[in-house]
């Protein structure tokens, strides 16, 4: 059965999901890309992000690799869509990642704000939806054909499914850095009280990896 | 020069240092034992706490007998010392440890209520601070003979040492498991804003341990 995921969300020591001050400049925020160093440098991230060949193999490869896998649609935040906030000034902003973002499946963006659906190649569209997360997962269901969807984050997005119930499993990379403001992930979470369990932990020298499930 | 120190602090995944509800059965709160199994098996905790031979070495090990290291005085929270909130009812109370507490330095419980100090075996000592965090460390370093200072616990305590930026180097393990609720060691508190990095990051089969300094 398809499911809801989160998978390679890394936080910091401290639990911060992002850094402060998301900019254009800082589309993690100050101190966010360190959150990531386990993943840049994989052959997937690699091929997927940057178009190149090569990168490194292993766990966190592993890890990276599987965070793709079966996903038919991605949900995202409108600000882990872009740095614009309020109504849209035009039509220009088509996400952080260039004319072939690393999705290649529909995505759905979360917004109060309406929008046309924006084409982009590879495969990626951008849909916006203005009524709410339950609306935006029906219709990322119903877009992955079968598969499953994968809630992509900020912080906040994650919350919101995290406390509707509708997230099946979540990948989490614990990074070696410290971020000391920001969003944390598991802030007014009762993880326990959801119903998750950690069912797999693998750590490599750049991350703690941690699988919880419902 | 002598350090305060937090050393062989365990968090959950979710953050939380400690579960819910302590008791007298349950001194670390709902949960809270298993955020300790990378401590518990190892030889230098099967020596100190239960002053049995054997155990398993490693870096698990290493941590925790670094832990004990130059330690020349500790400092409780009233709450690590024992499950009696309020006045003390009598002098019956001694601590969770026996009557040989694997402290064996002097060892001052930050509390609203005075109480004549308690002589243990093996060289531990509890004595009892009504005026507050900087009076107890300072009567802790007097008492050290030239060691470090141990801040033992709980969360609260910490809190107050760290927003007090009294805190040089704190030793920390994440545990794989969840606590769901409790006292979050890093709540309300901005580690980068404090000065902290991390310096040592160790990861074993059984948890991942960073060492923060500033």
């Amino acid at each position: 059965m398809a499911k809801v995921r989160v998978d390679a969300f890394s936080i910091s020591i401290d639990g911060f999901g992002a850094g402060p001050r998301q900019s254009l400049e800082h589309p993690l925020g100050a101190g966010g890309p360190a959150l990531h160093d386990w993943a840049w440098t994989t052959r997937t991230f690699q091929q997927r992000i940057h178009g190149r060949d090569g990168g490194a193999t292993g766990a966190d490869d592993d890890f990276a690799a599987r965070s793709f896998e079966n996903v038919g649609a991605w949900i995202l935040g409108r600000n882990m869509f872009g740095p614009i906030r309020g109504p849209w000034p035009d039509e220009s902003w088509k996400g952080w990642w260039g004319d072939n973002p690393p999705f290649h499946v529909p995505v759905f963006v979360l917004t109060h704000h309406p929008r046309q659906t924006i084409v982009m190649q590879g495969g990626t569209t951008f849909q916006f939806v203005t009524d709410g997360i339950h609306a935006a997962l029906e219709q990322a269901a119903a877009s992955a054909g079968g598969k499953d969807v994968r809630i992509g984050g900020g912080v906040a997005t994650v919350h919101q499914y995290l406390h509707a119930r509708l997230i099946d499993e979540m990948h989490i990379a614990i990074s070696p850095t410290l971020l000391g403001s920001g969003e944390r992930l598991f802030e007014g979470i009762n993880l326990v009280a959801l119903g998750y369990h950690c069912t797999e932990r693998v750590a490599t020298p750049n991350a703690t990896h941690l699988v919880l499930v419902r």
